[in-house]
């Protein structure tokens, strides 16, 4: 396998559920705002054009890594890149309320626009910025590329900016059910591209981020998230790079999510991971899942919150240790040096 | 029983599981903007002043009993007036973003400085509201008096406005308990005796909101949020008045919800409600749970969603049916009155 290459392979054997002498741990956000070195390189340089200059990418990539000591690096990039490469004009402005999408979805015609021949190379700009992050990382630790999942990159496209009702996309989904799987396969096929390219361009294992599969009812998650999401990991394993699913606000699905065909199932904090290793442990590992907000309070309190998801999850292996969801920006980084600590100190007893 | 009084009773019996001809149906935010009568009214009056004058108050709860042809009266108020009659300033402007709190709760002196002896007094308008509503319902239909969960009302409390990511009350939860166990106990005697006055102001059962709930652990679920849930629900179940526990997001604990006391458990979209009925429907009634996204489809997907529901619940008692969330403020009003028709006209056979 080629995680053999990497000094601290202790990721990449916890995600194939190997022995490892502790739990490996990184962070959703890892390369964030919480950090300032990454805010002295965005006080020069805007989001977009941060994702989109790989030198600078491929930096904030592996200031975690150096900084914090975290066992795995992802790429720094956003999820609705893809939607730009498709043809949609995206627009990040700070402090605005995200990433918006001036001239969202609305119609089949401008779903049909859409281009899918071509779009997985005109992220070429990722591609370079994992092969300067592996080149940066020199084999200390795996690297991770990622995308967001056909339903949540959607919610966006149409919703035109951070959905709160999902009314738009729910509009399309009950009365037109066609023109929103026409635009799932479109994405489903691009990210599959995209995904495989990341592969071949560095990547050693994949996540999928479906940050809102949680705001559907549990039949329509089946027909309009998880569907997708089983293709793209269909076609992601035929590479060996470990596929990592997370969807949050998704506990009721766990299972149907572990049957993916997903090496790693990631959870969020209001998931019991003793339960759901119970559930789905034997064939699958998990990655989780502390409340971000934790790290809010005090090294104590957070080495307790690390303490009670080690033993919630136990002995053994197919553990990897992260925040339930992202990092949040005004994250004091002493705490997230002590978030990582207590991992590395308290782990090794659940693995003797 | 005191429900014998109203000419239509389907509500309160389903709240006991008692036999029905067919399953009431009543709404969450079903006095509102959705309903150009109840837009007429607020062109002229804005909302809290509306919440504050028991007339006009009594005169939108009535609207869709007369209006839409739903089975119960919710009586029209806001969750943060308990807050304001604790002593903080709450502001509520069209178009900002829902209500706020200029001076959020920041210290423990703030907490303690909150009065307790005389805030459920100085709700005095809603019992008002409360009186003239049932006059003017002249026992039609039920009224259904409410109140937020602790949790729920302390975030808006210490977040200041419509909390994101519950950065401050987490601070305080994992850094100092203590504190915030003081701030939910005072808020559970208030609610306490709020809701008790409600009954004796006229309410025929009452609801508990904690559309927070769900961004919580479980094991802080527990603690912080349903244990003062049950607090109350033993305050309140001394009255004759049904009670209701809506917790959003809450499926992993809708056994624990069930056990606090409660004749109804609430269920959001993402719950199924067959699943919820194998696991308590021996001991409470079930009340939801479409997707209120649905409802802006089309009459004829409306009434295929409807049937959905029922078929989960399956043939017998113990079914209120409701949206699985507040009804979005554009939902054209055809299609509610679609919807409440599917209803009336679809449950029958299920209680044959």
């Amino acid at each position: 396998m080629n995680h053999s290459i990497c000094t601290n392979d202790l990721f990449l054997r916890a995600c194939k559920r190997e022995d490892v002498e502790r739990t490996p741990v990184w962070f959703m956000r890892q390369a964030g705002r919480y950090l300032p070195e990454y805010r002295a390189i965005r006080a020069k340089t805007d989001f977009l054009t941060l994702c989109k200059t790989p030198d600078l990418a491929a930096e904030v990539t592996v200031q975690p890594v150096d900084l914090i000591g975290v066992d795995a690096a992802i790429i720094f990039s956003d999820i609705l890149v893809v939607a730009e490469a498709m043809g949609m004009q995206l627009i990040v402005e700070e402090g605005k309320g995200g990433p918006r999408f001036p001239a969202p979805l609305r119609s089949r015609a401008e779903i049909d626009k859409l281009r899918v021949q071509g779009a997985a190379s005109a992220l070429a700009y990722v591609y370079d910025a994992l092969r300067f992050a592996r080149k940066r990382l020199n084999n200390k630790v795996p690297l991770i590329g990622f995308a967001g999942a056909p339903w949540t990159i959607a919610s966006y496209m149409i919703e035109g900016k951070n959905p709160r009702d999902f009314r738009h996309i729910k509009e399309l989904m009950y009365s037109n059910p066609s023109d929103l799987h026409a635009l799932l396969g479109k994405l489903s096929v691009v990210i599959a591209d995209y995904l495989g390219a990341q592969v071949e361009a560095g990547a050693q294992a994949l996540q999928i981020f479906d940050t809102w599969g949680g705001v559907l009812g549990q039949e329509e998650f089946e027909e309009f998230s998880l569907r997708y999401i089983r293709q793209i990991v269909g076609a992601a394993r035929k590479g060996n790079a470990p596929v990592i699913v997370f969807c949050k606000n998704c506990g009721h699905s766990i299972a149907k999510i572990a049957e993916t065909g997903a090496d790693v199932v990631g959870l969020d904090w209001m998931t019991d991971i003793g339960k759901a290793r119970e559930l789905v442990g034997s064939f699958v590992a998990l990655q989780g899942n502390l409340d971000p907000t934790i790290l809010f309070s005090t090294p104590a309190r957070i080495e307790v919150g690390v303490r009670s998801v080690l033993k919630k999850f136990g002995k053994g292996n197919g553990h990897i240790f992260n925040l339930g969801h992202g990092i949040l920006p005004e994250t004091p980084v002493e705490n997230v040096r002590a978030f990582v600590a207590a991992v590395k100190n308290q782990s090794a007893a659940f693995h003797e």
